[in-house]
């Protein structure tokens, strides 16, 4: 309906449904990853909603396990982007005509294990049989008793970070599609898993509450996201395309592209990485590493904030251009 | 996925869900109308979901606007069977390829109506263009500051009391679908008028969260509701099929009909009627007079709770007969 991971060509929408929510606080203008709950007790409670269906967030064909375990992750990716803890969550699901026992017992199986990874536990739902494809979704709860961490708050000079690696989601989506055939098959299975396992990065998002000035996950692409925080944060984000952290098997994609600064630009212009965008002061650099070293998880200054709006884009000849591309909308 | 609101062709998957819910007390163990947040405060959150799909709880071609109007509704309902007010909701939306702009500006003057209505507000949900019917999932968030009314808690020699009027909700999907033809105009715009905009009985709910023993909304018929509380309460409950509420327009349609028990049968055995059906000790009847005057809403005593298991129908010729019918389904 609305998005709170908000998708530039759904802008009507969504501005008509947040002119409503202007006088609900608990919306936090539907411009952010999730909703709040403040509560009497000190606590927050954080409220994040994501729908997939199949063939259109995975590939065709999916089952319902793999299409649940994703729509859990990718709503766990909110929570973690605004440094909450899961708890609870709520799932509906339409199944095409009437569901297969088999298949349903693995979706049981599988639930059960991704909520003991993730510690959280269903509380309710509902189930339809419908017509069209297997559609999930998912309304998580988490709970944040820090600060919590948002889009808005990036200040001028900050450096920019992203955790893990970008672009392997979308590698991944085309190997599904079969439309990347050039790597051997631990690349491919590699990326695939990178792709349908998104991996939320909740202990990161914790940890940089106190810290970081802004963050959110990158679900809609690298630049898509890094312009989301420069909107919020009313400044420009300068990135560095030498700094992308890209995996190796990226890197053999890369090696058989004709024109490498277009391949670096799909790899950062398409969504699907779950990584979390943040920005945090200079002097915050040493306390960075070292949530890194104790995560083992990279985390890499990839630019700056500058002033400005929209994302700037450096390249390693010294040229600067700013980002065109919106990132990956439904409308 | 599970099914707050069950039914009973789901059990297996709900079983096995339930299951590993079991040890998630905020989860009422998957068997109520919702899930329960006790804050520290000492307030309680109530959560509820539904999804609906064009076709499949509304009729064919149904707007998108017609369509979250009924989703919000019935969640609602579920909200008024647990005595909770409403306060937030969360939604996802799957339209079939690319939305009408003009679909879209209803939808979004709909909602804001609806919410004015209701005292709700939009804090959060996901939008995607998809596949198949348009398809639309909502959780409902709801504030309970007094006690929680659930499904089990009947008592033996309570008396089973339904707000307003039964089996409208079905007779007005036969109009929608065209297989009700015999009534004039006006009736049938009411019955359809009862089947899309259901009325959730909020300020019902909230009333008698201190004073009856158990509640539901009648969603999947009345005597598969009956039957779930039944269940809840380790007892039976018997109705009388002459004290069953029905409108007028419900009267001229079974005054052609050839076999009026069968009928009448047909009437408490289907869905979408979102009254209440609750229970409460016989000594509780003024004062449950007195809040049918106040809100200027039927409560009709339509039976008794006796030893046993399950619904038992007493016709007017003094017979009593259990009855078989399990309810709507969707499996």
């Amino acid at each position: 309906m609305i998005s709170n991971s908000t998708k530039p060509g759904e802008f009507a929408f969504i501005a008509a449904l947040a002119k409503q929510a202007a006088h609900t606080p608990e919306a936090l203008g539907l411009g952010d990853d999730g909703a709040v709950l403040w509560l009497g007790d000190g606590r927050k409670l954080v409220l994040v909603a994501d729908m997939l269906q199949a063939g259109v967030h995975t590939m065709k064909g999916a089952s319902a396990a793999q299409i649940a375990s994703k729509a859990l992750r990718t709503n766990l990716s909110d929570l973690a982007a605004m440094g909450a803890e899961p708890a609870f969550y709520l799932s509906t699901i339409c199944w095409p005509g009437a569901p297969d026992e088999h298949e349903m017992s693995i979706l049981v199986e599988t639930l059960e294990n991704e909520q003991k990874q993730f510690n959280l536990s269903l509380i309710g739902g509902d189930t339809i049989c419908g017509q069209g494809p297997l559609t999930i979704s998912m309304t998580v709860l988490g709970w944040a008793s820090g600060p919590l961490l948002r889009r808005v708050g990036a200040q001028i000079g900050d450096d920019v970070w992203v955790s893990g690696i970008i672009g392997d989601g979308w590698l991944g989506l085309g190997v599904a599609q079969g439309n990347i055939t050039s790597l051997d098959t631990n690349d491919a299975d590699y990326l695939l898993g990178r792709y349908e396992y998104p991996e939320p990065r909740l202990a990161l998002g914790k940890r940089l509450a106190p810290l970081a000035h802004c963050a959110l996950d990158v679900s809609d692409g690298l630049i898509a996201d890094a312009k989301h925080l420069a909107r919020a944060g009313d400044c420009c984000l300068h990135l560095d395309y030498e700094h992308i952290p890209l995996s190796n098997a990226a890197r053999h994609w890369l090696s058989v592209q004709n024109n490498q600064k277009t391949a670096i630009n799909a790899l950062m212009e398409n969504g699907d990485d779950y990584e979390l965008l943040f920005t945090a002061a200079v002097d915050q650099g040493q306390r960075i590493d070292e949530i890194s070293h104790d995560l083992g998880l990279d985390l890499t200054r990839i630019g700056r904030v500058i002033k400005g709006q929209g994302v700037m884009l450096g390249t390693p000849d010294g040229a600067v251009q700013p980002a065109k591309h919106s990132g990956f909308t439904h409308f």
